[in-house]
């Protein structure tokens, strides 16, 4: 390829690259990768420079990189529950492992004893992050975040199930390829057999690399454009709402939590409804996400507008005007990926008929203090949103996200400093 | 953008898109489309021009556009079981209504009735295929072909399950982004309602769009190469193996079959084989799925060469050499999509221990008659193949796949001549 055609390379990942827009600093490997496999002097010679499959994110920072960079097409969490022989040792075995696994399969390189490499070498942006549940900082000695354990019950709106929640660890793996996500939990449920067991899987999935121009925010299967107003990472409102700090445990500075919601969606319920009424419930319009009190997309909601009839245009039980917070730093940061499973034998859908299709959203949240930022935004959604209706949170979960670590490092260190 | 960067785009796009490069010419969307949709006054104008999300392969023609173009990166297969009521007229409106669906959607506009049109803006090369069982070409009273109906038990290795098996009607969606599937599933289902029920549904997966060169073959979860011997789309070899000619019934003429069958993989087990004992067991190497005899992935397997010690390289019951047909035109055109699901509770592996992975291949292949070109090769591969330890058949199924249609005419039309 000559230089033309590379400079148009990188002027397409600049357009398409959502996830090298982010943050979190994306390179491509050189040639040298290939002498890392075995057998790879067989490897076919083809042409791949500038293709997605190659794309880097760096593993080793002062944050964990699936935090600082821009979600990608696919995602895969992972929970695990401790045996009970995993004490601190153990456990901080165990995390040197994870995350050695995860320093080299991101890189495109195989974990140690990966019978697969091959499939690591297209990592397309993949990361791997790691969050601790209250059971694992306890068996560290190390201070509990006060936030840290189940959220509060929503009584209006939960039908938690226990196989959708909780774990004493969580792994968020996203990226851009399916394939390459798929080895990678399986080289981590490998290298997890002495120390704990599968608690739950969910995977999900947002537009493919190369769909959509870059920024462009997602939609759910619901069809809205789902995540608006969130913070890019980098900015001064990701850092602000995100970042754990001084009132932090010393452990945690650098870090974050996560909240993980699985929401099922009840679209044979959306169906009954028009898209005015669907556009009233959330408050923007469908086409393009601006608020329907007008202008575009990014542009402030304004709840104080009235219609011809003195009636505020947004409902105040409207999604946006019960999820809005008027402080960045008071808000969250989500990540959210559309789940499309297959249909469970038995399974039933809100209006008791034989389900036809399991569909939803794994609603993930980033902020410094679960209790300070997500807690009241959710009890005022649980309270009154229009949307619930056809919304059903069946999964939770809380976890304590380290910082980063460097390279002989690993996620979780601090906890045993 | 300027001209060199259009040229940069259509490069890349021959480059990595698997799917253009296959019979099935691909097309993009002018700025017309956009008055197509509700509220499209309001679209953002991005600059989209190139994104793979607007690929479009055209839905009429001489053969179902699934069958002609390359797998796209995801794949949905929904089975729908017949309701009593659906005699041949009404059988008859259920696939035009399906047809009209597949036709509007994969052409990047909504669904008559669709309150989600967004959704299907980028179709990102989505195809629908729609095949009919047993039942369904019986209620229209056109010919069965002698091989529609089950498989030939296979006792030394079948564990079928009748939720992953048969169904009246099988619509095989895939392309490279899986929203857009997601979506036109829905709305297939939801147009359904009145003619049949949901009975299965099964998704997977392959490298995505951008992770590799165009014509990679691609990788299943054992990491093996997949697919090195089948026909390409276009090619002399496959028009041989798959289309339906004068000794089928009239109906089908420029139609094929499918045969799917759900493989599960067992990781665990496979985890237990060394490389050298992985490559003995396929006939192939696994760094490039060259034949173990030597040469290039796409060069012919020696089953004839012999090692210094007298024995054959390839063991006699290596998958290659079990396989292996030595007329393409008695042979099959595989279609593979990995799959990936939530464990189901429960669930053991293999060993008898709860398990950690639910993984498999979504096996399907295109012929002209099962029973002349499949069901040789199954059974050979049935009495002895060393995959066959890791690998277990948990469903089954085979569908007449009629021709493609004309605009104004409906996929099936030719059943009711």
């Amino acid at each position: 390829m000559g230089a033309t055609d590379r400079t148009g390379v990188s002027r397409r990942r600049l357009l398409l690259g959502g996830a090298a827009a982010g943050a979190g600093a994306a390179v491509t490997l050189g040639a040298e990768r290939a002498g890392l496999l075995p057998g790879s002097a067989t490897e076919p010679a083809a042409d791949t420079a500038g293709i997605n499959g190659e794309r880097i994110v760096p593993f080793h920072g002062a944050h964990q990189a699936g935090v600082t960079s821009a979600p990608g097409a696919y995602a895969t969490y992972l929970a695990f529950d401790l045996l009970d022989s995993t004490d601190r040792e153990r456990l901080r075995a165990w995390l040197r492992l994870l995350s050695d696994d995860a320093a080299r399969i991101t890189q495109g390189r195989g974990a140690l004893a990966d019978l697969e490499p091959e499939l690591a070498v297209r990592p397309a942006g993949l990361t791997a992050t790691f969050g601790l549940g209250r059971e694992a900082v306890r068996r560290t000695g190390a201070e509990e975040p006060a936030w840290l354990g189940p959220l509060p019950a929503f009584p209006q709106i939960d039908a938690l199930e226990d196989r959708w929640s909780d774990g004493d660890l969580v792994v968020l793996l996203h990226g851009d390829d399916p394939t390459a996500i798929s080895h990678l939990a399986r080289m981590l449920v490998r290298d997890s057999r002495a120390f704990a067991t599968l608690r739950w899987r969910q995977s999900g999935f947002r537009r493919a690399y190369g769909s959509d121009a870059a920024g462009t925010t997602m939609r759910n299967l619901f069809g809205q454009v789902d995540g608006s107003t969130t913070p890019k990472p980098g900015s001064a409102d990701f850092d602000a709402a995100v970042w754990a700090g001084d009132d932090s445990p010393a452990w945690l500075r650098g870090g974050t939590s996560l909240v993980l919601r699985r929401i099922a969606m009840d679209l044979e319920g959306w169906d009954e409804v028009g898209r005015e009424g669907r556009e009233h419930s959330v408050g923007r319009r469908l086409s393009d996400g601006a608020p329907l009190t007008g202008g575009t997309e990014r542009d402030d909601v304004d709840l104080e507008a009235t219609d011809a009839s003195g009636f505020t245009v947004i409902n105040p039980a409207a999604h946006v005007a019960r999820s809005r917070v008027s402080d960045p730093a008071q808000g969250i940061v989500r990540i959210g990926f559309s789940y499309d499973d297959p249909v469970e034998e038995g399974a039933l859908d809100a209006a008791g008929r034989p389900a036809v299709s399991n569909v939803g959203l794994l609603f993930g949240s980033w902020q410094r203090d679960v209790d300070a930022q997500y807690v009241p935004m959710q009890r005022r959604l649980a309270e009154a949103d229009l949307l619930n209706t056809w919304t059903t949170p069946i999964g939770s979960g809380v976890w304590a996200i380290p910082p980063g670590c460097d390279e002989g490092g690993f996620v979780g260190e601090t906890l045993f400093a």
